[in-house]
């Protein structure tokens, strides 16, 4: 059984496949892809989150994803490659972001902590506002001791309600090109994210 | 024509295909993934690096690139997704490193700078020693107007011969996970480093 780290931040993240925006602003349910299971997996090992959430209403999407889930738990691939399928481990399906509340508040009270609902954090490239930069979240991290669940939109990002319901805003990726040109994949900006929150260093 | 940027650091990136060890030390060469062409494009292009090398010596993947490259460069898949076929503008393929080494002499060249080579530095998960951490070659890039070539590996990582011969060899990236886990992908760990050295934030 798992054990409450009570040293650092506990930290749940979540890609969004719905509710999302698409290109024209529309409300649309994206698809689950491989690459974002398998990338998205193995940087949540890499910095110490607790369970990654792939959120998604669509039954056949939650199949196919309970299937590949399912591959890397055979023995067969495990033993070919065991951190890959030690990374999806902590990798799980739910229907909805209220799903994905309800079951950090579950695995908090199965470490022994309390039930207490998790500090939702959003992210997104177009964000004209936001509450801090990654840094003060850190540093609000190190004193309140509530599990976070950070949210990662894909297609053209989290809609208004998600992004007006959650509790904190974290200020976007500025990139540096002279054009202005901001397009990181949803796989580099979690891996940014997670380094800025969670990750050592020597100079940090 | 391209300008040269005289305000930051000119930052050249360098996937590596071969030499490359294997899990059992052995030198292989792996292969060109999708994936790594365009998530490391678009991670390449927000962070203003000048160029992006594809690294191979194989003649069938450098075709397979080619035709990867060429297919966003055609009206409509650029009609469909620009911002994809722009990011890729600066990828392009390399017989080895030391053609990555000539190649961006030459593009300084053409943008008006010295015929100088550029500093290479190296990164890797499983570097026992290194010289310095992201901020200080920040801080170096800053009064060095020499422009760099940053090397990473695929497979299990840079032969000995590359790292050793190279300018600098960076901190690797610390994750926080209570087991040690890190095995990130080489779309992440060059996203993460790309923010370290380039990043713009307010905090920062």
């Amino acid at each position: 059984m798992k054990k409450l780290n009570e040293e650092g931040p506990r930290v749940y993240l979540g890609l969004v496949h719905h509710p999302i925006n698409n290109k024209r602003g529309e409300v649309v349910t994206t698809s689950v892809t491989n690459l974002d299971i398998h990338d998205i997996s193995r940087s949540c090992r890499t910095f110490g989150v607790t369970n990654y959430f792939i959120i998604t209403p669509l039954k056949a999407q939650q199949e196919l994803l309970k299937r590949i889930l399912g591959h890397w738990n055979e023995d067969k691939s495990s033993a070919y490659n065991p951190d890959r399928s030690d990374a999806l481990s902590i990798a799980q399906c739910v229907s909805s972001v209220g799903d994905a509340v309800r079951s950090v508040m579950e695995v908090e009270k199965e470490l022994g902590g309390p039930e207490e609902d998790p500090f939702v954090v959003v992210t997104g490239a177009n964000f004209k506002m936001y509450d801090g930069v990654a840094e003060d979240l850190k540093e609000k991290l190190k004193i309140d001791k509530r599990p976070i669940l950070l949210l990662f939109g894909t297609g053209w990002g989290l809609t208004a309600p998600i992004v007006e319901g959650a509790d904190y805003r974290l200020e976007p990726i500025f990139g540096s090109s002279l054009d202005g040109y901001n397009h990181l994949s949803v796989r580099s900006a979690v891996a940014i994210y997670l380094d800025r929150l969670l990750g050592a260093s020597e100079s940090k």
